[in-house]
C-alpha cells in the first residue's frame, strides 16, 4: 500500500485562544480526513497576528503534504489570513477578478452594496485557485499545498466538501473498538503485548468514567483489514485470559 | 501595567487527530487562563509519538512563559508523555516515591492491586513537582515551565484548579461585546477606524448566522478599563452613524 498523505490543520483566531468561541472545525476536518484516508498529524491554533500565521503556514506546509486553514478571511480589519498566506509563499496579493465577479453577481441578486471592505474578501494571493463557497459565495483558495477556508463552521464545512474532491484517494484507516469494561491498570499488560506482536496495527487505550468507575475503551486502527482482524482476535483472547 | 504572562497548550493524543474523540480541554484551559490574565498565544495538537511530543514541548517551552499539556499520562503502552517530557528537558525519569505512596494508599482503600502497569503512573521526571489529582489520585507534574496533566476532562479540570494557584496573578483581560445587527461588510470601515484610533484595545469581528442572515458580533478586549470604555463609546457612535 502506498503511504497515506499527511496533513496539518491551522486554526486562526484570537476568539479561540481567548476561549470566547469554542472550536468546532478541528473535529470536523479530522473526521473528514480520516474518512478519505489522509493522516492528520498536527493541529495548531494561532491568533490574528501576521508573524504567527506566516510562521505556522511555512512550518506546516514544509512538513506535511497538505495544510488546511480556518478563519480570518472575512472583510474586517482583523481578517489577515489571505495576506499572511501570500507573505508565507512570497507572492503578491490583490483583488482577484474571478472572486470579484462571483461576489458582484451574488450581491446584485441580494441588493447588497459593494464597498471596499466587502471587496477585501476577493483578495486572493497570486497563483491561487479558488475554493467555492456555496453558503455565502466569498471563496476560499488553494495555494501550493495550503487550503485556506472560512472560520464559520457552516462555511468551512461547505468548503471542505469541495476540497476533498481535489485530494488523492487513499486507503482509509479502518478501526475496531473493544469495550474492555475494566480499568486501564488491569488491561495494560495484555494491550502492550498485543501491540508489540502486531506492529501494523495501532492500539489506543482511552479511559472514561462509566458512572461507577473509570473503564477502558480500546481502539485498534490499521489500513490492513487482515492485520486488524488478527490483532482484534489476539486482544480479545488476551483480555478474556485476565 | 506589567506585561501579562504568555502561555501555550499542547494536547497529546492520536484519538483527537483521528476525530474519534472531540477535544474538550482547549476551551476549558483557554477560559481559565483568560480569567486569571494569562495570554494564551498558541495551541498545538500532536499524536502519541515521542519525537513529535519532544519537539513540541521544546519549541513551546522556549517561546512562552508557561506550557500546559493534556493527555498521555495513564498506565498503558500509548501513554508516553511523561517519558517524552523528561527527554525534552534532558532529565532522567523513574517511579517517584511521593507519587508511589499516594497511589499505594489510594489503591489500598479501594482494594486495587498494584502492578507494574499501574505504577507507570508514578513515573515522574527527575526534579519535577507533583500536581494533585483529586479525582483519581495519579498525579500530574510540573517541570520547568511545563505543567503536565491528564487528558480525561474531569481530571484535567481538577488538576487545572491546582495549577492556577501556582501562576502569577495578573490583570485579567476585560471585554465588551457589541451586537452590530449588521453584516461584516457594513461595519468593517467603522470597526477598522476605531481600531486604528484605539491601539490599546483589540477589536475582533465575529460573523454568525442569526437565522435570517450573517450578522456581526464585535468584541473589544483590553486590560485597561478606561481605554475599553472609550473604544466602546467610539465604536457605538460610529455604528450609529452608518
Amino acid at each position: 500500500m502506498a503511504e497515506a498523505p499527511s496533513a496539518a490543520v491551522l486554526i486562526i483566531g484570537d476568539e479561540i485562544l481567548s476561549g470566547r468561541t469554542k472550536d468546532k472545525n478541528i473535529g470536523f476536518i479530522a473526521d473528514t480526513l480520516t474518512d478519505i484516508g489522509v493522516d492528520l498529524m498536527e493541529v495548531r491554533i494561532v491568533g490574528d497576528t501576521e508573524a504567527d500565521i506566516v510562521a505556522a503556514v511555512k512550518a506546516l506546509s514544509e512538513r506535511y503534504d497538505f495544510v488546511f486553514t480556518s478563519g480570518g478571511i472575512g472583510p474586517t480589519h482583523d481578517d489577515i489570513t489571505a495576506d499572511s498566506v501570500a507573505k508565507a509563499f512570497g507572492v503578491s496579493i490583490d483583488v482577484d477578478p474571478r472572486a470579484r465577479e462571483m461576489l458582484l453577481a451574488f450581491w446584485k441578486t441580494r441588493g447588497v452594496e459593494p464597498n471596499e471592505s466587502r471587496l477585501r474578501m476577493a483578495r486572493i494571493p497570486h497563483g491561487a485557485t479558488l475554493i467555492t463557497n456555496s453558503v455565502s459565495v466569498a471563496p476560499g483558495f488553494r495555494i501550493g499545498n495550503v487550503f485556506v477556508m472560512a472560520g464559520v463552521p457552516a462555511i468551512l464545512q461547505a468548503m471542505m466538501d469541495e476540497v476533498v474532491k481535489e485530494l488523492p484517494a487513499s486507503q482509509p484507516v479502518l478501526s475496531e473498538t473493544i469495550e474492555a469494561h475494566r480499568p486501564e491498570g488491569e488491561i495494560a499488560v495484555p494491550a502492550r503485548d498485543v501491540q508489540a506482536a502486531h506492529p501494523g496495527v495501532r492500539i489506543g487505550s482511552y479511559p472514561y468514567h462509566d458512572g461507577r468507575r473509570f473503564v477502558t475503551r480500546l481502539v485498534l486502527r490499521s489500513r490492513d483489514a487482515k492485520a486488524l482482524a488478527a490483532a482484534r482476535a489476539a486482544l480479545e483472547a488476551a483480555l478474556a485470559a485476565i
